[in-house]
């Protein structure tokens, strides 16, 4: 460890409380774009704990969603980096598989436990702390800073396009460092560089008839069958989706790209951690899954209902069903064109019969080429950081607005971050460990002072 | 209208106050045996109810489900009529689909509304009352008559055949009425020669984790998808059951059983009514369909779930999936041997990943031959009370516990009741029409008083 690293982390130890604080601060209060729940509070919570860290901070509220919050140290200095984060979490259901309440979080173990702790809500407190931490020891943050914290990221971001383009004279910035990250089962520190687009889709098979004894099921259609039959004809058994179209826009990995996979090694045994032991779709080569995982498009399936769920036995036929499926997208394929191929599929497999309704516009996938020197310095300073080299992914699996960073404002964009394997993001028992939350702090630290110097001349003389 | 028809008609209508206090008495409680609801009072309000009307009544428990209420004249008269109900409905969800509560009886433009109403309260009520009738207007009951209420038919009957093999010395009788019917569209009188059996499965898929956020659906399985898959297998879009030896103990109907059909004229308007429109799985002709509906097995999708079912959008890669199937069984078919053939189906497609969990026993069908005296009795007597023919099925597409009268008590069974095309049993809004109760009274009434001439010579002398 250099001795300004050294520094800053036992600065950080001290002040351990102050950050477990701020942290637990911003998970104390639901903040659920897709039912709602706690957004008419969360962006005025969110903006005392930036004005706690002595960021200037402004609501924004002309793009027409929820509440973009903004904060931003105004020092006109030379460098700027822009940093993304979000205030909402997915919903917490199922609740009865939490062992303590979603919005009070709970240390256990040396983890700490609540929806938002990794996703994302933890990344951004690191980040806040990492201000703080700088002002403390060095008495000044030796660049711009601006932060971005939406609060519709996880319910598809539909809103932030809009932002970009009102607000675009404020967002000029020389790199962007992303919402996610984490590290390894290993402890390696973990760097994407690059998100998947999306598109989330209801599937709705509705009769024109309402729910009937289920006796009728021998000639009257059931819509839960008629939706079964569609989404088994929209991916195979191994995962490849079976859609007209689907993959045209699909482009191959480069050389770089392919050398990143080559560098991440043996996957499995991580895998198996997270799947369970013969929980994976295909048994292809560790090489082959991370291709699938980062650079390939992919459904899945996130809900389906229809009729009696009750305890016990009912017997019915239903009037309806309903699923919920996520389509991850990667570079060159446009939502809306994938939407039309899904519409035409739905179409024609249903004779009309099942609606296909975007719960969510959509965005493409975006990425940062592994040659950028942005991605030298995120992967120099968190060696530093975390005391070992890290794993660069290509692309991160899942998604977020990536795109507005790096095909409007035309600048790269990498995450890292405070996750690990075991934190449960839109899960129940969501948790990051404390550890790694404090190494997180450090790492946007060393980030932050070695900025100017490395893109001035490739140097980082902080570590 | 004969005489006697008419004098009874006539007090019917005199006493329609008390007879819709009988019902409504009996509507006014929950007894879900699939969520156990109410259960423990219930067959306490049964007793109170048989009481009322003058049959001597009894509990019985030693078959190790809910009691079978028991309710006889004590007549030592020459000739036995068993009449056999059940107290017992089905879950009431989804709740906000009522337009009144499902357990407070209200009554809107010439119909009553409850859980219950029509399966099977208020058949079992119109019996009560004609009894209540008869003594009333005739000061006896020709024969004797033992009613059998049993509170697990809608969990598929699980220990009846126990009470049946506990206590056949008190179950001699010369036929039965069965518990349901009703009118057609048209107003006809519907009676059903038999019951399909049943069979009630859940479907498990799961996991071994937690659910994961649904980037990870790329590479590692989704058991609603293998579930799907597994469903996709066992049934084919026009609804034949793809099952390996599925149909094998299935019989083609004689030709005093097709000869019913072709009664029964076209059914395709009433189907439509039911169904709505463009809701039928094949367009095959009236008389198929009704083949397929009262005399061919099928299997039906009660209910599916998985993941996120909530209001918007989460991306999550659900831990588990299950659903609730149930298959109705022709005569033949034995609930064990097919119940094998799922298993080891479910086994094959699912790589041994899904089970299957049997929520009831199951049981087999029954049937009572068209040229059975008994039939000839019960469509003469619901001609007499209804002023029109009825229309004769030789198997209802419901099912029923119907084989322990037709199999073991080897004794002819025959269902005629009170509902109709809007009665909704199993669904929301659940009702029949005042109408129809008091005809169903009526229709007891006489086929009770011309119950021992018939048997005796063929004749009904009280019509």
């Amino acid at each position: 460890m250099g001795r300004i690293t050294d520094e800053l982390w036992n600065r950080i130890r001290e002040k351990r409380d102050r950050y477990l604080g701020i942290l637990e601060e911003l998970l104390s209060f639901p903040s659920i774009a897709a039912t709602g729940e706690g957004m008419d509070e969360a962006p005025d919570h969110v903006v005392e704990v930036l004005e706690r860290v002595g960021l200037r901070s402004h609501l924004f509220t002309d793009h027409g969603g929820y509440p973009v919050v903004w904060g931003e140290l105004r020092e006109e200095r030379h460098g700027t980096l822009l940093i993304y984060n979000h205030y909402d979490v997915q919903p917490p259901d199922p609740l009865e598989k939490w062992t303590s309440p979603p919005f009070k979080p709970s240390i256990r173990n040396g983890r700490i436990y609540a929806r938002g702790a990794c996703d994302n809500k933890g990344n951004l407190a690191a980040r806040l702390c990492a201000i703080d931490l700088l002002m403390d020891v060095i008495g000044e943050v030796p660049l711009n800073v601006k932060f971005l914290i939406e609060g519709e990221e996880e319910i598809g971001s539909p809103h932030l396009s809009k932002f970009f383009q009102n607000h675009s004279e404020i967002l000029g910035a020389d790199a962007c460092l992303w919402e996610m990250g984490g590290t390894s089962p290993s402890g390696r520190p973990l760097i994407y560089l690059g998100a998947k687009g999306i598109l989330y889709l209801e599937l709705v098979a509705s009769e024109k008839r309402t729910d009937l004894h289920s006796s009728w099921g021998a000639i009257i259609r059931n819509p839960a069958f008629e939706l079964i039959h569609l989404l088994s004809t929209m991916r195979d058994r191994k995962g490849r989706v079976l859609i007209e179209g689907f993959y045209d826009d699909v482009q191959m990995p480069d050389k770089d790209t392919l050398a990143l996979l080559d560098e991440l090694g043996d996957f499995e045994s991580e895998l198996k951690a997270i799947g369970g032991e013969d929980g994976l779709l295909s048994n292809k080569p560790s090489k082959d899954l991370l291709v699938d995982l980062t650079l390939m498009p992919c459904i899945n399936l996130c809900g389906i209902v229809s009729g009696y769920i009750g305890q016990g036995s009912k017997t019915v036929l239903p009037g309806s069903a309903s699923a919920k499926i996520d389509v991850r997208l990667v570079p060159r394929m446009r939502p809306e064109k994938v939407l039309e191929l899904i519409q035409k599929h739905v179409e024609r497999v249903s004779n009309g019969r099942i609606a296909v309704r975007p719960l969510d516009m959509g965005y493409p996938a975006a990425r940062t080429h592994p040659r950028e020197p942005f991605v030298e310095l995120i992967a120099r300073t968190a060696s530093a950081a975390y005391g070992v080299k890290p794993l660069i992914y290509p692309s991160a699996a899942g998604s977020g607005p990536m795109y507005l960073i790096t095909d409007f404002l035309k600048i790269p964009c990498v995450a890292a971050g405070i996750g690990d394997h075991l934190s449960n993001i839109h899960a129940p028992d969501e948790s990051i460990s404390l550890e790694n939350y404090l190494r997180g702090i450090l790492h946007i630290a060393l980030l932050t002072i070695n900025f100017v110097p490395f893109l001035r001349g490739g140097d980082t003389p902080y570590l």
